[in-house]
């Protein structure tokens, strides 16, 4: 599968003019023959925008922005994971991702589980769920963000459900940069399977992004990683890469799942 | 407190020779104000020794070897961790690690839980139990062995048990270099807590270890990093930096024991 991570600036408040500009790398990533395409967390109107303007903005999972993400999909050919603040059926809003595919179906959508001191708090309500494991083009996929990744409970959970790509929506600031150059690399090691970590970059009021989006291997190689400015990275994935991880040591079946007591 | 790693190449099958260079460094160790001295994985007789020599060498964790590293950490005044195989009141051999403090009392010890391949499975049983976290010197400690590190629900468990410097004895050998660059960095961060991971280097037979042995901190730097070759690598251990790691955002904490299936 040929996937690619859509580093960018925040652009808050602004749905249409993000849509606008995820129908223009959805465009520029099919001519790459990117088959799915990483946006960060909250992409649709920023992610540090305060609770009133959440309130606001927030939309139902298959509100109106999910459904012209879905034809800017099905237009361009081209699998897109994007956040956005959820207003759910409960009333509630929480800080979600989900994975819509080339014919618009909408595959997985997210609640961020483990939210992220008083920005999140200050806007959501937490999830109390895993991300389901589901199938894009062959491959199994599973949501996280943000935050949620630096727990490896997580990830593990995703690897454990089959999970072979981990999709991490993430808005990671200043001074959590190691996040981005060694956690997630770990991450995609102990559990040998892909990571796609889609970061904002530049900055949005007080808040410093790190850039630095990364699609981790199997092997703790990244065959694509992002610097500090806006751009498309983009890089294949194979179940050879998987194999040969395995074919060294493997975690999942070396695990165990319960010691005794000293 | 202060502790030292010693990096060193496999002395196989000389138990009398590694507990001569255990000496040595101890008494340089004393000398630099060290506390807690950490040596490898099977420090006493090598590694890659194979089931015989085991079976010939392996002593009970209160054995004459034992006692010979209790005069040296008495007589030092610095505590002793390093890798030994122990034969058990069972009769099965284990790869197991201990710590002994400078009045020469047994603190903890711990049989490696999670075997390597091949190589850990020819020659030994593996452990069924957790390490105790037993204090010294006013810090909590507990052990892990090698491979056992690589499964991050092993330092969790630890931590949160109240661990704050989990001791690892290692054999890391090449192509893992990858788990001494990174993974046991993110162990450290994603627990807030200290991580010894002290290696051998050179060369075990067709084994080529890693080297890189360090002290990783609870904020992801490395306050002592070896590079490829022998030495005696030191540095102090600071609760302040536990604290300010966990003033960023306290993962312990934050962390959520069950979520619902999706």
């Amino acid at each position: 599968m040929h996937i690619a991570l859509y580093q960018c600036p925040p652009l808050p408040l602004d749905i249409d003019a993000n849509l606008a500009r995820l129908r223009q790398q959805a465009a520029t990533a099919a001519r790459q023959g990117v088959q799915l395409l990483v946006c960060p967390e909250m992409f649709l109107t920023g992610y540090n925008i305060g609770r009133e303007a959440v309130q606001r903005l927030a939309q139902p999972a298959d509100g109106p922005a999910a459904a012209e993400v879905a034809r800017i999909a099905v237009h361009s050919g081209v699998a897109i994971a994007y956040g956005y603040p959820e207003r759910g059926a409960d009333g509630r809003l929480y800080n979600a991702a989900q994975v819509i595919d080339a014919q618009g179906q909408r595959l997985g959508n997210y609640r961020k589980t483990h939210l992220f001191g008083e920005l999140d708090h200050g806007m959501f309500s937490a999830g109390n769920a895993h991300s389901a494991v589901f199938e894009l083009h062959g491959w199994k996929l599973g949501l996280l963000i943000c935050y949620d990744v630096e727990f490896p409970e997580n990830v593990r959970h995703l690897a454990m459900e089959g999970a072979e790509l981990v999709v991490v929506p993430t808005a990671n600031m200043q001074p959590y940069d190691f996040v981005c150059e060694v956690t997630v690399r770990a991450r995609a090691f102990e559990n040998q399977c892909y990571l796609a970590y889609a970061n904002y970059c530049g900055a949005e009021g007080a808040i410093h992004y790190c850039g630095l989006s990364s699609l981790n291997g199997p092997d703790g190689h990244r065959p694509a990683l992002a610097g500090a400015g806006e751009g498309l990275i983009h890089a294949t994935l194979t179940r050879a890469a998987i194999a040969q991880a395995k074919g060294l040591n493997d975690y999942l079946a070396d695990r165990r799942e319960r010691l005794d007591r000293p």
